[in-house]
């Protein structure tokens, strides 16, 4: 059954980290709805490569309306939690235990939000320090599915394990 | 007494977090050194304002070559965490209890490095909880002076508080 996947997404995120991950999802009948502040707005990736255009202003959605929550690497994380709609909006799949998959520095709004407490993760490395404060246990490894609901990578290196378990969670 | 300041710096450091005080800085007759992985190589920041042409490698310099620590914000502190040899540099001023100037994501370095732990800081509002979580107090005002060491601020309208208090270390 396909499913309606929530993606936060600005400017200088990974570019793989988003079109890789968000192909796979529609090659597989998922829906991807990509969510900034401004809908219609084009993000730029930070390696230049991928364009993404704003379905969705934040303020114009609710996490119910959503079966997933993506959250491509990059700086985009850090530039989102700055502005806690972004932050609630991710707290509130990690609260409802909807499946939520964040690879690189995605992982960052998850610490913002306060979710992190107990769990089991990876991320890229320079955050590696900021998840175990958050109270999660770190694996250095290609993939983390934690509760068979929270998907963690480290890095564009990682998208086909991503990939392979985040499809898991949608089936 | 001129002083020798030890700058990490890297590509996506916020332009005028390390311009306006490492001018300042050097006005009051102190040295700025620049620090990145590779001497004579240049560094843009995120804005595309400023250049920096790095003076040393990181394996060129100890930290007991240096009085004081200046760490600029932007991505560049991140970028910088993710290698160790930058971490363990930064952690040598905070263990000597030489005075460390860290302004927005500056003390992700010093996050990192484990050495927030009860210690009040401010910083740039996302890593807020990244501070906290790593056992520091966190204050949203312009600038915070903790043990008469540690300068903080939270973002490029703070730098005269910024510069201001850290001059006042050098003296």
């Amino acid at each position: 059954m396909p499913k309606k996947i929530a993606c936060l997404i600005t400017s200088m995120f990974e570019d793989s980290e988003y079109s890789e991950p968000a192909k796979a999802f529609q090659e597989a009948g998922h829906e991807v709805v990509t969510i900034e502040k401004e809908t219609g707005k084009t993000v730029q990736g930070k390696q230049g490569e991928v364009s993404v255009k704003i379905d969705k202003s934040v303020d114009e959605v609710s996490p119910e309306d959503f079966d997933a929550l993506f959250l491509p690497g990059g700086f985009s994380p850090d530039i989102l939690r700055a502005d806690e709609r972004f932050v609630n909006f991710s707290k509130a799949f990690m609260d409802a235990k909807k499946p939520v998959f964040a690879i690189c520095h995605g992982p960052q709004l998850l610490i913002t939000a306060k979710t992190l407490d107990g769990r089991h993760v990876t991320g890229y490395k320079s955050i590696r320090v900021d998840l175990e404060n958050a109270g999660a246990s770190f694996s250095d490894e290609e993939v983390v599915v934690c509760g068979n609901q929270l998907v963690t990578s480290r890095d564009p290196n990682d998208i086909p394990a991503f990939t392979r378990e985040s499809l898991k969670l949608l089936q």
